[in-house]
């Protein structure tokens, strides 16, 4: 059992009209950047922000007359079940969806609002899908796996057509890989279609799976990643033995690529990826040397990210970028201290946000004053600036 | 001196090429939280994020050899120096901007980045725009005008051209009205290609220069929008002379709605939109009536927002969504009282990020202590669950 070509082709034929054919588009701007040439398929404008669709979708649509109508099952609390109900509903194929307990009622609702039946058991990921292999044969389902399934990895692969049907001169696609449906997919249409490009992986640092299995180790796996989408303790059997002969390598990437990535697709290209998503851009900032005067072709897979996780790394860039910096300042503990130090850092246009008394600390004199200013500035000179007023006015501050 | 549908086709058939073809989609979701039918025209996807360019190249391009040479110049901190900038270097015309002293140096970088000269002067955009004035008149330059200009308004009014090719069915537009220069030209040329259609201007509550002139009042303008493209105190002549026939109504939006179009178009489409890129959104969320069962046309003229203020944005957000709550407990002053409040909370699932104590304050009784703890929770569910648990163990919070 394998993937070919042809499957994907027809795939496209099965899906063409009923999910979004998204543009891919040159970026000036990242390639300026990165010193690549940068085309980004935005896989993010699907109606469930993300690639999901297309394997669900196929799978769907070969299904029985009578499978069609006993309905199909899955667990997951991510874009799968986003996918596979939307098209469920639209087909009428009844969808049951088995999600952890500890779900957020936001995408338990999303996802019955695509008509599914959500059923919550288990603590984590593998109970519920336990569960779900359980129901599945209760009540005769069809399951959908979200990755280790011909059909759908046949329909994430014709993401690769569209991007090379647009943009012909690619020449290396960095891929996400969680479960390996995505590239599996996507290396078997991209190598049949232009066999001479490179398909290179990319993972979580913290989710090494396909690593693991091609080196031969048995990692660390775990940990809390801002690309949950691909946190995937195991790689798939069938994507990995797809996979593996196709590609030329698998770059591992830590949470602060991840996070650049997600802040340069709002910044530079107004658009919102997931961590997950931004996996491929996150690639060539953290190894500029392995695509540098090449033609990128990057899969933005996916724009679901919580709003309080963008909001934070949105602000972790402002500190990266010292637009926002904490002063500790250390003083003798008289009346006007604050005021002294605050007028300084308003008379040189600092914004002050936040103040903490840290009377306390047995690193300041007994009657010293020890306290962190958060200050918002302009850029990183306008910082210098301030500390320089600071340090001129008798108050050197240590930036924490 | 006017503007017709002619001079908006010759722009057209001048910018084609040069300039993006933004696409027009409908879009499902905001159309069933709004109740219309729903198009956005992403102009957010130009190269310099916004639509100035359009008229910005239309004034460029009709320049004579003699005016080429000898270059443009402008007053602008925002997206019509990027635009000018942009295509004036792309032309080889020299362009000078004259910018706000007080400008954060990442908007004066952005714009010499495309090679413009930029002098910093004065303390307004008015003392900007006086010195502009005169810098033109002593080294004879063209002054482009960011609005009260016929070939800068024949550029704008090409984006509706495009709008009702791409979707002749929308019958109102809602349009942002800072200076004006967008809504003239788009409402000569909507209402030139389809006579029925409906203009309505959209302006920020504390900048309604056009509705004040319109409705013969002063009002009071000024304040910090977050609407900041489009908070212009004086609308200009020639754009009120065009517009105010074609205009249906003028809608005021205060900060809430722009806020939550902001977060909105983020959230749902996955995209970036300025304050004012958001207006025509935030003016269907603010008077739904308006425009319900109708087939609406918005713009989303540009993502040039703050890294900062999209994050502050999407934090509003959670807060109004009640995914962050501020709890104050009032208890007895003694050792483990924050543990024991702490326990249920984290018990309860919440995720405790600031806690701050108010010992000092007079309506806790001496012996008493108030502390205010800032939780995250999975949905306002999950914060009505945390509020009960803390009031059975004896803590009954007030929220803030």
């Amino acid at each position: 059992m394998s993937v070919t070509i042809d499957d994907i082709r027809a795939a496209a034929d099965r899906l063409a009209g009923h999910i979004e054919r998204t543009p891919c588009r040159p970026s000036r701007t990242l390639s300026q950047i990165t010193g690549a040439n940068v085309w980004v398929k935005f896989e993010n404008l699907q109606f469930t922000a993300a690639f999901k669709e297309r394997g669900a979708l196929n799978k769907l649509l070969q299904l029985s007359a009578s499978e069609q109508k006993r309905g199909v099952i899955a667990a997951s609390a991510g874009n799968h079940a986003q996918g596979l109900s939307y098209h469920g509903q639209r087909l009428g194929v009844p969808v049951t969806i088995v999600m952890p307990v500890q779900t957020p009622v936001v995408k338990v609702e999303h996802t019955r609002h695509f008509g599914a039946e959500v059923i919550l058991h288990g603590e984590t990921y593998d109970d519920a899908n336990a569960y779900a292999r359980e129901i599945c044969n209760q009540r005769d389902l069809v399951f959908v796996h979200p990755f280790d399934d011909a059909d759908v990895i046949a329909g994430q692969g014709t993401i690769a057509l569209e991007m090379l049907e647009d943009a012909p001169d690619i020449d290396v696609l960095p891929v996400p890989i969680g479960g390996g449906g995505l590239i599996s997919g996507m290396a078997t249409a991209a190598k049949a279609v232009k066999p001479d490009i490179e398909v290179i992986g990319v993972e979580a640092a913290m989710y090494p799976s396909f690593t693991a299995r091609m080196r031969g180790f048995r990692p660390n796996i775990g940990g809390q990643t801002i690309a949950e989408g691909i946190a995937v303790k195991t790689v798939g059997e069938l994507t990995y033995a797809i996979a593996r002969p196709l590609l030329s390598d698998v770059l591992l990437i830590e949470e602060s690529d991840f996070e650049r990535a997600v802040a340069l697709y709002v910044n530079v290209e107004k658009t919102v990826a997931e961590g997950a998503g931004a996996a491929s851009l996150a690639a060539l900032l953290a190894y500029p040397e392995r695509f540098r005067g090449r033609n990128v072709g990057l899969v933005l897979c996916g724009g679901n990210i919580d709003t309080r996780l963008l909001a934070s790394v949105l602000t972790r860039e402002l500190i990266r970028e010292r637009r926002m910096t904490s002063f500790r300042i250390i003083g003798d503990d008289r009346p006007g201290l604050l005021a002294t130090v605050s007028a300084v850092i308003g008379g040189a246009g600092g914004n002050i946000i936040e103040v903490s008394h840290n009377r306390l600390s047995l690193d300041v004199p007994a009657k010293g004053a020890e306290f962190d200013i958060m200050v918002e500035t302009r850029d990183s000179k306008h910082t210098d600036e301030i500390t320089e007023a600071l340090r001129q006015h008798g108050y050197p501050p240590r930036t924490i």
